[in-house]
């Protein structure tokens, strides 16, 4: 299998740099960014003043290191595995545990589909919690979260720059459940982050086939260039055909956390029929993987059987797919929904692997019209409750939020949470600030987005240009990430994120100086930026105009600042 | 000449529809969307329940309806110029005034692009002032006070919304100067709008060539263009050659208000050089532009002389072009601008013609490092002493804003404006909330510009995502006028504006009863909508399905819900 269609070898001017731990031997990865001088003339003669590298947060894994050869059929490098191995609280099973896992595996039909390289699974030992919350509740600082600190604050010492962030910090917050290291013993090819409002804003993105659509080779592509461009966490929402395989190819090369939602695969299992939905279906599927790896599982434990003649009251309904089989199910089987009444045994699992458990809002708005509601907020309470259960098996917990709402509603959305959950960070999908927009509502949710995460939301869910549409195509993915990271970016900044300003000032000074191609290199998205630059120039092969085809040579603004500074110096 | 590579003719399922006044025999342009019923089975038949027509504020003027005959080479029926004569307070004049503009007329060499049909410019009789402002101090709804009331209003009459805007409110808000309506007596072919804050949100596009690109047809097709996708203004920014010429092609085609920045003509008049402009050289450019019917000038008159040392301060200089000019002017001069000290001339011009001011703020921050610095407010407090002379004339006012602004320092912008400039509607530049985007700027400044229209901003220009980078193309003006519909539209939402929700809610009903043909038809951009919808599908000439392909026919919760819906019927 290849990676196809897409170039994540490197960014411009940039190398991967390692920061090293000093509690831990841990390397810390991050991208610097290099400058062109600064050139002045001075008394006739050229001057040049450096500018220093500006580091940036990088999740793009090993792709962009050239030291690290990449083969997607082995898959990456399995950084933590020592870490996890010298904690000795965990043991490595002689076989995966999952009945739907074993016949998958041995099924000779799969062979041409199924990832090469197979590895026994890990689990906690027994008696053994082997979550970071549950070390964090101890007073330990684990590898995870010194690397984290060091993530966070990039090269914050260097600059001189104060930032609230040490391993310390991490461990209380973690502790208090109000930030997340989502990662998995069977993920150990994943960088540690860390989800919370005390750290800078991470953004998710979503990939996966839907039974109309989409291969695995396509779905690998799309997982390893979400993370290219800058998404922090990655769910794989696959709904259809190979769900266990596509995942498999998808965690072994993936640097960043992988969630999922297992009521899909569950569903599958049952050929898509609500009612023969099981616990004993579920249970399984958690298991499987849990043993896979997946760093994070969104579970509707929150949607009850009350909630199905609310559901009835709205303009749109109920748009969650997890949230709708729930409530379907409840509604047919006239029971309570399997996942709340097994809460706790989906805990007493999760915490055998350190998988986060991500409370889906299966009553989530999908118009703004339904936004705020009762069915809403009521969801929000019983997630509030299943926050402590969670808690108290040392299961690390997120709190899924909208979805579609106006902007003046969007404060009391993260006041209810953190409220009603306990201050567990909040993950929301934008939200959608108006609903007239389809197309481009990568932009109707940066908005929406970008105000919610100032707030203090932890992470936000990235919506690309298809979203209401179709599944998103590798443009599709770029263009959402890039709109995310500006969302979340713009809220660091608002925030006061220590350090979070000196690529925004690295870039204006570069634009002022007309050193372009600093410009680009210092973006989210240089190609881009240069694409468009050169397009409308008649000739430019190097980039070093002062002035640019927006204003002309007579009324560049900057170019006159710069004379102005030279006359009043002279005067 | 030709309108190229456009297409405006129409928006799908849709009509031109006129509103009529009831003091004025006014006929108020609006867009009505029609929907397919909603189809359900009952009792195993197939009922049909009607869904309303959704009426849409409409900036296409003329050209999307199929009654009149459009010719871009005699320009747009000339809508105002009853309602003007009838006031008795003009005289046309026996020839233009402007000595250069004579020039150009009569030079043969410019016979080939020069508009060919001529107007002789109307003004105010000796001693009249002919402002929209004058008549409103007076207590007079004047036929276009009565025309913008109907057109914020679209249906919500009909639908039983109640709305707070009347004439008389758009006559008080006129009066206090909280509200604009550009209209100069010599653009009759503009379709009155207003700018205030107690009315919807407003955006602004900019188009005009610079040395480097461009020509007249294709500014005109953007000019169209821009109205086509949702412009409420058009500044025509253009600084290269043939400026006089462009702007009249744009002018007599223009169904919306057009600005200008008359100081970037007068310095091609100068050669670019910056020292030689004068006085009467920049007299001549505003009098030649208001008699061919420009509708707002953006004056830097608030730059003054002590700014020069603060521009050197920053680390992005000044990025407004007129700004930067005028600094270098004072400074080589070593005098007060010309602008400033002859305000009081300015406004006498211009309210012979209802040119509004549009206050340029010379000294926007132009990286989010330079937001709200001293250079920003202390100009902030010359733009409100020069509104309270503009008042004394009745000229109307705008105030134009940042900019580069994070999100935690809007809100000061807002408010410092509100109070310094006395409620003069604010217009904003964005803001972009990040400097680290280009080519993805619309984006940036979308989350600014939603933000600070929700706090009061009254109008936003738009920009595209060639800022920083290059000239907008038609694509790129398509890109940015819809994300600032967006901007424009949350705040609308966010503010509680009659009548607001009314296209969001229908939208939402349409989405959830898989009536995808409404669903693109109620979009921003239906022509988008539906391609991407289309693109995925492997056979859907008919997009009927009660599934997308986002999530396959198994998975779809807003069919899921409506089975819920049907099953909690039944029990």
């Amino acid at each position: 299998m290849n990676i196809q269609n897409i170039n994540v070898s490197s960014y411009p001017n940039s190398r991967k740099i390692y920061v090293d731990g000093k509690l831990h031997p841990v390397r810390v990865a991050m991208r610097e960014i290099h400058q062109y001088p600064t050139v002045t003339i001075e008394n006739g003669k050229r001057v040049e003043s450096p500018n220093p590298p500006v580091t940036v947060y990088d999740t793009s894994g090993p792709f962009t290191d050239p030291e690290i050869e990449i083969d997607i059929n082995r898959g990456l490098p399995r950084l933590r595995e020592e870490w996890i191995e010298q904690r000795d609280d965990t043991v490595v099973l002689d076989d995966i545990t999952s009945e739907y896992g074993k016949a998958r595996r041995d099924d000779p039909s799969l062979d041409g589909i199924r990832f090469p390289v197979s590895h026994r699974p890990r689990k906690a030992k027994d008696g053994a919690c082997v979550t970071q919350m549950h070390y964090a509740k101890q007073g330990i600082i684990t590898p995870e979260m010194e690397y984290v600190a060091i993530r966070e604050n990039l090269d914050n010492d260097k600059r001189g720059i104060k930032s609230h962030i040490t391993p310390e910090l991490v461990r209380d917050e973690i502790a208090a459940g109000r930030a997340i290291i989502a990662a998995n013993i069977n993920h150990p090819e994943a960088e540690p982050m860390i989800i919370g409002k005390a750290f800078s804003v991470k953004l998710n993105t979503n990939i996966g086939n839907s039974a109309l659509s989409s291969g695995i080779g396509e779905e690998v592509s799309k997982a390893v260039w979400s993370c290219y461009w800058g998404g922090d966490t990655l769910m794989d929402l696959s709904t259809g055909n190979n769900i266990h395989e596509t995942r498999e190819w998808i965690i072994r090369n993936c640097p960043v956390p992988v969630g999922t939602v297992p009521i899909y695969q569950a569903l599958e299992k049952v050929n898509g029929d609500v009612k023969k939905l099981t616990w004993e279906i579920y249970r399984d599927t958690l298991i499987e993987q849990c043993e896979q790896g997946v760093d994070y599982f969104t579970i509707h434990a929150g949607v009850l059987r009350e909630h199905a003649r609310l559901v009835e009251q709205r303009l749109t309904g109920c748009v969650s797919r997890g949230g709708s089989i729930m409530v379907q199910w409840c509604v047919e089987h006239n029971q309570e929904s399997f996942l709340y009444t097994h809460f706790e045994e989906i805990c007493e699992i999760l915490n055998k692997y350190d998988v986060a458990v991500s409370l889906g809002d299966g009553m989530r708005p999908g118009s703004t019209h339904d936004a705020n509601d009762r069915a809403q907020f009521l969801e929000l309470e019983v997630l509030g409750r299943l926050t402590e259960i969670a808690w108290r098996h040392d299961v690390q917990v997120l709190i899924e939020g909208p979805g579609h709402v106006p902007m003046h509603k969007i404060r009391e959305n993260m006041e209810k949470q953190a409220s009603a959950c306990h201050e567990a960070p909040f993950y929301t999908l934008g939200p959608l600030t108006t609903d007239i927009a389809p197309g481009y509502d990568h932009i109707t949710s940066a908005i929406g987005a970008a105000i919610i995460s100032n707030l203090g939301t932890a992470m936000i869910c990235y919506v690309t240009p298809k979203e209401h549409l179709s599944l998103p195509d590798l443009n599709d993915v770029r263009e959402g990430v890039i709109a995310y990271k500006i969302a979340a970016h713009a809220a660091d900044l608002a925030k006061g994120f220590p350090g979070a300003n000196v690529r925004d000032d690295a870039l204006s000074k570069a634009r002022y100086e007309f050193r372009w191609k600093d410009q680009f290199n210092l973006s989210l998205d240089p190609e881009k930026a240069k694409r468009y630059y050169l397009e409308s120039r008649r000739e430019a092969p190097d980039a070093d105009d002062r002035f640019c085809t927006m204003c002309g040579p007579n009324f560049c603004a900057m170019r006159i600042s710069q004379n102005i500074a030279e006359s009043c110096k002279e005067q």
